[in-house]
């Protein structure tokens, strides 16, 4: 039948319901379904003119699409998503496909991969970041599965997709089963370094050079305009100039209170690290940024009885350089991050066979997602230039980055270390360079204590072979 | 029959071995049984005279042992464990009761005590510190299970058990199912931090003031002496002075390969710190610092381009004071990690419902494990002040360091940063302690990136409720 809609997508709370209007906006027909019928109802309610097809029960909604059908899951993460799968399979034919384009947990998506594949129904695991503007204008999209699969929704996810400034879609095939949800992790936990560098820089500017919260707007204004160009600099420029919504005179950043949430993926990306052997430590202490500003009772008692440092008032003088060392440490220390963030996924993606292009994944950043940021294209050439590189800070241009900007970040970190200012991830950042560069570390010291205490052996660097020293004989 | 084993002990490798050693110096007969026989002859052969009671079957030996029975076993942590709980089911009788002394990680204790729950079959998981030579003459126990299972160990354990100055046993009932061995994982993570702490400051004495291996020795030896005295401090001084045991005239250190491995306990504290959203920023750092140390090859290539910077050499006399801000700051480090260690016990304690005795934990660590340390008496000492102490940073005692040690740990960060030397744990504790004492965070601002881009909302400091700003509005 000719009128069958060309795609399908469950789920109409706001993520659902604009990624639809966003397929429906590039010219086809798309079938939507909600468990709670009201939603379905008020859609079409909203969007009357519009090319939808509303079913109300699952099997209306299959039936009302093309085969080989494609069908957009966009339900809450977790216990949600296998019961939706659960009722979808037994009316599902061989060869549809199924999108789930939720925040969903890699390992969850290669179990259901897996529990798909023997029903012969194709399962694309999909990361989708851009918020809910994103998502009706233009996300970037993080699709896993089948390639095969993927090959017939290349083109409706091209025209879905945000566009980087030279016309390119922002999404790609990441690899196979979990790594389209795994790349989407690892987006999220940059994101969460993003923030807390913001944030740490905001309190630097805000608490230890004393700007107001409408000078510090200016700043990160400007900074928007440089290299810095990025749309989470450019919502805190835009934060730090409103105020109040409830009538008084204050900036709103100081009446919201300093408890950081989170939805989980940062922190999964964190214990996917751990577990992989990876350094992530930028991320990470992002994390545990947010997890301490939770801890709001225990600081305001602490801040009660622990003392900081005595230091002295900063000059006029001195706050101008210290404002333009901050924009370099702000820079070199997002080159951290995402140097552990792309080592991650290199190392996930030789450790699950995914075989991730690595320059693609900063080619679809560039637009739609929330870390887009002119800094991503060059993230992009040095994949273009070495498609396997190890590390970003090998590559020239990050290369003359480290160079230039590492004296800025070192002057920011004692500066605020001397300050008592917190500084958890500017610090992780340039700690991180200096281990990086480090042709000898101090690990041969544990390495002796392990052998020491546990007889766990080592290594030895002039000769082959595993080494337990005669601690306990006689000398 | 009177002639019937008190106590039996399964897994005859040395850690096994030793227990059973050091159980029958207190005065019993202890049955042993090993799956390789061949290594039960060779305990019996080179222990012809004690009071052991081999066996050749897993029948043979659990007759060999009077009702109701213990057995403790020592195996390789993982499935092997599921496979001697299996074989011994069967054939033991109610009340009888297992002991897990392996380094078998918390969440598969707490699955095993709910499976042996149902057969009757008591199950202590325990975790056991300090070595082989701790094992044969007194580690620091932490045993988890039903507490009536328990006190029908205590003697036997408290006779095996270190003794500490005061003469107290190191051990106690920690609370029930995994608690034990989730202390236990707490003490690996803090014994991470403690071991990479030595190790930074080992760098910053051998590579940043140039002081030879010998001279190294000598500080750490000196250290031992003062509030730093510990095993980890005591050791280190002895393995700086020896040589090369293959005939070179170098120290061994020099010769062993900086590449730090792991069992991933530290791993298992971060990943569940994550879980539990606990701030661990100090025990990630040190498992991070040991992955950094495995990216061997990297580091080499990294260090043949990327810069440091540009450092003046350090007078003699500065070097004296360096050292003393060392001594001071290495202290000051292991307060932030324990107290990130002890607010981690405690927040699992109330997740898991195991209302551990936090003050107890200080003080079965006191002697016997690896972290053994002079520093544990004034963790007891403060929890005996206040049992239900929220950080340790709170009590007196460490307030009292802080005051007067944080400008020590600040001018050696800020000097270390400045002079490209890595001290990513050093780094980390002063920012946790920033963090910690900051009534006021920087994550009201990324609570309103949150709301910004994704709609996530936020709370007040000035009413109660849920708010979402308009940042889409017109203004």
């Amino acid at each position: 039948m000719s009128n069958k809609a060309e795609i399908g997508v469950i789920g109409m709370a706001v993520m659902g319901k604009n990624l639809a209007l966003n397929i429906e906006r590039n010219g086809h027909s798309v079938a939507i379904y909600n468990r709670t019928s009201s939603k379905t109802e008020k859609v079409m309610e909203d969007h009357a003119e519009k090319n939808l097809v509303p079913s109300y029960t699952l099997e209306d909604f299959v039936n009302s699409i093309k085969k080989p059908r494609r069908i957009i899951l966009m339900v809450k993460a977790g216990a949600g998503t296998d019961a939706v799968i659960d009722q979808l399979l037994p009316i599902l034919d061989q060869g549809d496909i199924l999108i789930d384009g939720g925040n969903t947990f890699f390992e969850d998506t290669m179990r259901r991969s897996e529990k798909l594949d023997a029903s012969g129904i194709n399962f694309i695991g999909m990361g989708v970041s851009g918020g809910e503007l994103g998502a009706l204008n233009g996300p970037s999209m993080m699709p896993g599965g089948q390639k095969e699969a993927y090959d017939q929704l290349a083109d409706i996810f091209k025209q879905m997709a945000a566009k980087a400034e030279d016309g390119e879609p922002c999404v790609t095939y990441v690899g196979p089963n979990g790594a389209g949800h795994y790349v989407k992790m690892i987006h999220n936990g940059i994101e969460y370094g993003d923030m807390e560098l913001i944030a740490e820089t905001y309190n630097i500017l805000h608490n230890l050079l004393g700007l107001t919260v409408e000078e510090c707007a200016e700043i990160f204004k400007d900074w928007d305009q440089g290299e810095l160009q990025s749309y989470l600099i450019e919502i805190t420029a835009d934060i730090l100039t409103r105020k109040d919504d409830l009538g008084s005179d204050k900036p709103i950043v100081d009446l919201i209170l300093d408890e950081a949430a989170n939805k989980g993926t940062g922190k999964w990306s964190s214990q996917n690290a751990l577990e992989l052997g990876v350094p992530q430590s930028v991320i990470t202490e992002s994390v545990y940024a947010r997890y301490i500003s939770f801890l709001k009772k225990e600081r305001v008692t602490a801040s009660k009885s622990l003392t900081g440092p005595k230091f002295n008032k900063i000059s006029e003088s001195d706050k101008k350089e210290i404002i333009s060392l901050l924009e370099k440490a702000l820079y070199f220390s997002k080159v951290m991050s995402y140097a552990q963030g792309f080592e991650q996924i290199k190392i996930a993606s030789e450790y699950y066979n995914w075989n991730i292009n690595y320059g693609e994944m900063a080619k679809i950043w560039r637009e739609g997602c929330i870390i887009r940021a002119r800094f991503l294209q060059n993230i992009t050439d040095a994949f273009n230039r070495e498609p396997q590189l190890d590390n970003l800070l090998l590559d020239p241009y990050f290369k003359n980055i480290a160079d230039n900007y590492q004296d800025a970040l070192r002057q920011i970190v004692a500066l605020a270390v001397k300050a008592g200012i917190p500084v958890p991830v500017f610090a992780a950042a340039i700690t991180y360079y200096d281990s990086y560069r480090s042709e000898v570390l101090p690990a041969n010291l544990i390495q002796a204590q392990r052998d020491y205490f546990g007889a766990h052996t080592y290594h030895r660097i002039d000769r082959e072979g595993i080494f337990h020293y005669p601690w306990y004989e006689e000398q």
